[in-house]
């Protein structure tokens, strides 16, 4: 690590970003301690507002871009393409205090730490949040990050509406006239040299592993199914089994089938049955009808695509007469990410240069990261959270552990930005 | 069978059971050509009249209790414990035409058919229409027989409230004042000399076995349980299975335990899983908590204490760190009841003489009769439905089958009533 790396990751103000973590949560607060503060809201409005103004006492330079994604920038010696970091502000509606917002104040402190340490750097550096990673209000989620990488059409984005018919584009245009004086960003996104997000880990992998520090090797694959198992209802008490075309006992067989299909040495894969229901759905009626979802996780392709086979052939059409039928839609579909180990070995140098014990393991969630990832070099920092609890009140992190997560993000920053010779 | 109980089973207007089901259809019909005429509704109260028309026509006497049963009297030479018959007018929310109505009119027919044939009996012989079988709007079902039992207290049946409020005394009020011509019984229920209910089977068995005539030898008993599974909840995408504690997997591996335990040979314990839940029931969620219900039925009382035994054995707190608890909650027990065999063996002795094809089963499904086999002999007469559909549009019976049915009840309740010489 170099001298400039070291000191800019020394600068970090850990006391202020637990701070300005405490501030930001009190924004949307809920009782029972966690954090409603769903994108487009007045919490939301409220959030960006405290961060202007920490950002403006920082000098930093602030814009705005017509997909509600908010920047602030540090200069470079050079106008070329920026490194970028950041993460979002908005929350589930039974949301924590670090999921998102832990990214934003970290990269705010790296900005301020680059100032502290009196490094120049000749690239810019700038700080995003993005908007909507949450998805809550306006579906899908990550829409701001999507959007600026140019995988979601802008005119898709703003006519995207919610529950009761309000557009995304008439919820932003009320936010952007609450920030008059921010520059309105104009034409297609600029190119972006690199881009890393630091973020709580969301799982219990780095807390098991008494880990400080994750090298997000990438962002794991995901496929959605729902199968429909279709029998015949009838009565629990009159229809002997030999009459049954009962659903849900065939349903949970497959479940059970699947599940030890999805089973590996190295615990890679993730299975999960989320959703279950039986149809009448009454004590002493047999099911006619049974739906259950699967979400399907895997880091390769190849491997998603074998375990989709064997969903679609396990799941097959049962044949004989009075037997059910079963049928299998996939209802999403997103490709692994694998980040580039060149980025990735830097941010493990750099944690390792600040003797903070590191894992490497893929994310299991989704971030604004995947989106980044399809127009720049990208990686992600991750920090443990408390028994890997997130979108939940009971959200936790240390401050030891995002001091560190925010030092990891300063160090590689500068280094991208090419620190130059005082 | 003798001359008379012939005389009087040939006697029976099939034509006119047939068409008054018709009409007793259309009150309350639905789009889908199924029935919803609950109890205590204007339907109710139409059917009720229509019934009372007919009566009148045939000179039979009406009376009705406090419970909102009504009551329709042939009178017999010796004022003495009646033979009683009967079934109930209202129905399902989304029912069809024969559920009770089929058991009103062809009790309405016997007695009809008795006159016809100028038989004189020693005993009175009496229709009932049971008030409120369904339970649907008023739980539980089968209160009127149960308070004319006195397995209910009356007091507590006119206390029963539906979802507005409103208590059953008030809605039962408002039926009685549309009815003031009909006498109200006073006092406890009248002794009954024996009890014969005629029912569609609401089960496939006798249409299987391609019987006409079901000799329903009790009801069988039903226990219900709830099982709850209880985890951890956690992200699908973020959390390795060996960091999980899903409760849905080791549900569906209870289910198909339970499914196991509850086969037998001859086919006659039932084991429906009717309803099931994961919570907190997101696609990309491990389920944190599953719900799900057991009804469980069996004609011996020894078998289901067994099943029972078994079922919570199965279910019984799993040890171990990291593992589900599991909890199971009885919600309902309900006793088998066996008809008396001297009653069952002469509506089988009848059946076969009107040489009908008959079968002995349990009847599935509760009926008014369960209640009135706790003071008096009682037996029911089953006859096939369209692929055991019944609470359902759907529901079918062919005219033979209906008028068969009542043939073997009007020689039945003959003989119970003791024919006169002529």
């Amino acid at each position: 690590m170099t001298q400039a790396c070291r000191r800019v990751a020394e600068a970090v103000a850990a006391d202020t970003l637990w701070d300005r973590l405490g501030t930001l949560a009190a924004i949307g607060a809920t009782p029972a301690g966690g954090v409603d503060r769903q994108a487009l809201t007045a919490g939301d409005a409220e959030a960006r507002r405290a961060l202007l103004a920490w950002a403006a006492a920082a000098g930093l330079a602030a814009s705005q871009d017509r997909a509600g994604n908010l920047f602030f920038r540090r200069s470079g010696a050079e106008d070329t393409a920026p490194v970028l970091t950041g993460s979002h502000l908005d929350t589930q509606p039974d949301g924590g205090r670090f999921d998102g917002a832990y990214g934003v104040v970290a990269g705010l402190a790296v900005l301020e730490a680059l100032e502290r340490a009196g490094v120049r750097t000749r690239r810019p550096v700038e700080l995003a949040v993005w908007n909507n990673e949450e998805g809550c209000r306006f579906a899908p989620g990550a829409m701001g990050s999507a959007a600026f990488a140019g995988r979601l059409d802008l005119a898709a984005v703003l006519g995207t509406t919610d529950r009761d018919g309000v557009t995304l584009g008439a919820a932003l245009d009320a936010l952007f006239a609450a920030f008059p004086e921010v520059p309105m960003r104009s034409g297609e996104s600029p190119p972006v040299h690199a881009f890393v997000e630091v973020h709580i880990e969301q799982g219990p992998v780095l807390e098991q592993a008494g880990r400080t520090i994750g090298i997000v090797t990438g962002i794991q694959g995901v496929r959605w199914f729902e199968v429909t198992v279709t029998g015949a209802p009838g009565h629990a008490g009159t229809t002997p089994r030999s009459a049954r075309r009962d659903a849900l006992l065939p349903a949970v067989a497959l479940i059970a089938e699947l599940d030890g299909l999805c089973r590996d040495a190295t615990d890679t894969t993730r299975f999960t049955v989320g959703r279950i229901a039986a149809e009448p759905g009454s004590v002493n009626a047999i099911p006619g009808r049974v739906v259950f979802t699967i979400d399907l996780r895997h880091p390769d392709e190849a491997e998603l695509d074998r375990l989709e086979d064997a969903v679609r052939r396990v799941c097959g059409p049962a044949g004989g007469a009075g037997a059910v039928a079963v049928e299998v839609r996939r209802t999403q579909a997103i490709a692994p990410t694998a980040f580039p180990s060149w980025l990735t070995g830097m941010v493990e140098r750099h944690a390792r240069g600040l003797d903070l014990p590191v894992l490497a393991l893929p994310s299991g969630a989704f971030h604004d990261s995947l989106n980044l990832a399809a127009v720049c070099p990208t990686a992600m920092v991750f920090v443990p959270c408390r028994e890997g609890i997130s979108h939940n009140p009971a959200e936790s992190a240390t401050p030891g552990d995002l001091a560190a997560g925010a030092r990891v993000l300063a160090a590689t920053l500068a280094e991208l930005a090419g620190p130059l010779a005082e």
